[in-house]
């Protein structure tokens, strides 16, 4: 089959979690979407899907896309690699077999595909073979810091991005050289960041936010927050802006 | 006058510059909007505007705020802060005026309002006595890592913002310290910035973006960058996820 006969591969950020959160550029891809791609843990339903299904097409295919592994099997373990690879593989196979018939494949992905989504495992795969566009969408974090109010990063202020994994001496230093940060996936990680922030000297300008733009959204001062139970998903901001005029 | 008979101000972020990468919100709420305020340098169009202006009500009433110093003056200079505080303080005093007469009032920032946006300045000074929203948009760096197709971070990659205003050797130490990095305010940085990814080992990664999600985008390897000519808003991204399975 020629070139111009195959399908296109869109990969769409939903955003932070509100579907009024959309691009109007997002919206317009999935009503012309043949096929819906999107990824899951096995037995949960995908955010991404929830945020946009609203704007599937009503004959629009939907083609699940579900982790056989997620925290079952330590990351660094080759199980876990060849696990994950081989599904990846499976899944670009998937896409692939839409866009050999010529299909529309749009494949979501929570906030912005290019940032931590699992889009980017098909457009490593498929970008070389097929016409493929990337659709940006507002990231969890900007839908985090927007819903409390608090202003990141101004002027020549540098910003870090850093997992809520990262040993607590490691998280410490980082915090200490940085003039705004965002820690993300926080759940039993939580006492440890608080720590690294006491110990960088920024635990007062910390907030904790959770569940984003999304229903039940909440934020409160790291400092004022009495227990230490958090959804994966939070998400602490300490903002920069120190020399705010 | 009562506190329910005030205005609203809404922080409306439009995006890295394409109209269809508005959000569904920007659009409703600019649809609602009794006045659009926005932000540009004396003498230049704004960018927010001009992204957003075809989603404005015909009868909007529209506040332009200009800035009166922009690269005149040494950032540090007293003068410099003098002037942009007065300038702040009277831009919110201006939106006040609108807010106590009741009306709702969109300030526009390009990207997202609380990531490096002009709107802040305005939250900062009347969110404590209005009603206050800000709506989140895609980011100027989430457009550019886009329309280039380059995957940015995945896993537990830290990503690192940095302004290409910074000193060589600092820019140096940090990019040699981070699994991806965007470097904002290019321009006359550039030969800087080249010679500082050259010294962390990374130049052979980096990707130089040109206007983002707008007409004329392009992006090359920096490395195949043949001269050192650059606007002040290109980006240069350096992917992380270098483990890709």
């Amino acid at each position: 089959m020629s070139e111009e006969k195959k399908g296109r591969l869109v990969g769409i950020g939903t955003g932070p979690g509100d579907p009024e959160l959309m691009t109007l550029k997002a919206v317009r891809v999935l009503a012309e979407a043949d096929v819906v791609a999107h990824f899951a843990k096995r037995g949960n339903a995908s955010h991404a899907r929830r945020t946009a299904e609203r704007y599937f097409r009503p004959d629009a295919i939907e083609l699940p896309l579900l982790y056989p592994v997620t925290t079952e099997i330590e990351k660094d373990h080759a199980d876990y690699r060849e696990a994950i690879e081989g599904f990846y593989t499976e899944a670009a196979r998937a896409v692939a077999a839409h866009l050999e018939a010529g299909r529309t494949v749009a494949a979501l992905s929570e906030g912005d595909p290019l940032f931590y989504g699992s889009y980017m495992h098909l457009h490593v795969r498929l970008a070389d073979r097929y016409l493929t566009e990337v659709v940006p969408g507002v990231t969890a974090m900007s839908g985090c810091w927007s819903s409390a109010g608090v202003p990141i990063v101004q002027g020549d202020d540098i910003l870090t991005v850093l997992p809520g994994t990262l040993g607590e001496a490691e998280l410490s230093r980082r915090l200490a050289d940085t003039e705004a940060a965002v820690i993300m996936k926080i759940g039993r990680n939580l006492p440890k960041i608080r720590r690294a922030l006491t110990a960088a000297n920024r635990l007062d300008r910390a907030f904790y936010v959770e569940r984003g733009t999304m229903e039940g959204a909440w934020a409160v001062k790291l400092a004022d927050k009495a227990d230490d139970l958090a959804p994966y998903f939070a998400v602490v901001l300490v903002p920069g802006w120190e020399n705010r005029p």
